[in-house]
């Protein structure tokens, strides 16, 4: 694979890799695209779960047992606006607040999210850029049984319980991808799509404007992780979501996302007897070790991934 | 004195006081309205230093060590604030933060700031009735050898260094009383002006349209009661303040600021050698303990104000 890269990111998931790849790739050989479907307004304040997620986790900071927030944060801020009678269904931490608060901050002082982003993930000590997907507004929402729901309702609140009908992305035929994310997108000679959620962390990413046009047109290898290991998802409502959307939870279904703008898939060894069904879809099968679980785990995917050649 | 009373009130001293008064008056007996001169906005956040003092004193959760803030609070988010380069010079703990917080939001809302008080003060368990002068916007200014300087800048990250030459009040004139003050000092039967300081904690109070004609017109008793004792102030730079105005640094000095319209001037017992100089101001001197560390000493005084007579 060439340089430099771009990564689209969600969560958790999406995290891993992109440290993986960010202990290998020096900082103008990477650049981290992350969602902001899930982007809400919380207490009033700002809050970029994925982008913290991927900032966090970048900086050494993220708080690995939750998958959110700061390692070691407290939560007292929260618990007293409780008893102020705020419904405070969405947890923040006290040092996660701090962030929410500068973002914020910058935003209301006329800053961009791409702005007040560059200028967190710089103080924590993270060299790679990392870029929201768009500085406009973008909401995931989620269809389900119980009627239409802010993902952050149906993820948090809602536990991922409602079933899901389908999701839509407000906002995003609207937005533009952030200057940045286009920019990096021109100068790559190869995309990363990390194994992130495809229906709620990539899809609101490849809905901005222009987006799935920048990737169809990208001239160097695209890779896709997949995120669905033998029939489950690593992480999350993925799989669950699937069977509700009437797809096979499997990762020929994810596969199935991305045909058409991927040159190679990537699944798991558990996963290797899918490999034709994968390359029927017109993308080259990748068996990989794709469970991560240590650092070595991460490095090791993502050199694995570098390693790709056409 | 009969009841209802009206007790003005800045931060610590004024707060320790309106505690006592809360201990012996119901709460349909007692109003305490607090200033709001020293509100200012940090981190995106409206702060009302004097009004959370009052209320977290009332609720019994002040620390009492520092003067502000909670109990036991922690300052994790302040702290993180300045990792992302925030020049965080005013201190706020995270369980303190809550209270900003919900207060902005309601702001945002289009709630006043009585209403946002009220809310937070009844979810405390206060029972009281604690109001801000004003819901209109007004800042205590600082004219000092350093120039003009906002409240919060000469007193906390100047540490009243600065030699003062005047104090103006932002917005004074064109504010109105909050509907609740208007309302208790027109059923009052009695003023009680606490321990704060007289120039940057009462006389804003003062200085919103229509007080001081309120407090003229007041049929029942108006007792103020001194917050300089023996020439020093119990806390806060009320003397440093008086000697660079140019005035007595003494209960004779602060006397001379609430002539004309207050009947009773109570001063501590170290002052007693005063008693000429105020009741040559057309004040009746009323001589008292009115130094307040334990509880008992807050009820004490608040009894021994509650039971003076015209």
């Amino acid at each position: 694979m060439e340089t430099p890269v771009v990564a689209l990111a969600g969560g958790v998931g999406g995290a891993k890799l992109a440290l993986g790849l960010s202990k290998i790739l020096a900082p103008d050989e990477l650049t981290v695209v992350v969602n902001t479907g899930d982007d809400e307004e919380f207490y009033g304040l700002h809050v970029s779960p994925d982008l913290d997620t991927v900032m966090y986790t970048l900086a050494g900071l993220s708080n690995e047992e939750t998958g959110w927030g700061l390692s070691g944060d407290t939560f007292t801020a929260v618990e007293r606006l409780k008893t102020y009678g705020v419904d405070a269904w969405f947890n923040l931490g006290d040092q996660d607040l701090a962030t929410h608060l500068r973002r914020t901050e910058m935003l209301r002082h006329g800053k961009t999210l791409s702005q007040a982003t560059e200028s967190m993930r710089a103080a924590l000590g993270v060299r790679h850029p990392i870029l929201p997907m768009s500085d406009d507004r973008v909401r995931t929402v989620v269809s389900t049984d119980e009627g239409e729901l802010p993902f952050q309702v149906y993820f948090v609140k809602r536990r991922c319980e409602p079933v899901v009908r389908s999701l839509s992305f407000d906002g995003a035929t609207e937005a533009a991808p952030s200057p940045g994310f286009r920019a990096a997108i021109e100068a790559a000679r190869a995309l990363v799509i990390c194994p992130s959620n495809p229906f709620v962390s990539v899809a609101p990413i490849l809905a901005v404007t222009g987006v799935r046009d920048f990737v169809r047109e990208l001239s160097g290898l695209r890779v896709a992780v997949s995120p669905i290991v033998g029939g489950k998802a690593l992480r999350g409502p993925a799989a669950k979501m699937m069977e509700e959307l009437g797809l096979d939870a499997t990762c020929v279904g994810v596969a199935r996302e991305y045909a058409g703008f991927c040159d190679i898939f990537v699944i798991d060894e558990v996963d290797a007897h899918h490999r034709e069904e994968i390359e029927a879809l017109g993308m080259r099968a990748e068996v990989a070790d794709t469970v991560m679980e240590t650092q070595a785990d991460k490095v090791r995917l993502a050199r694995h991934i570098l390693g790709l050649k056409e």
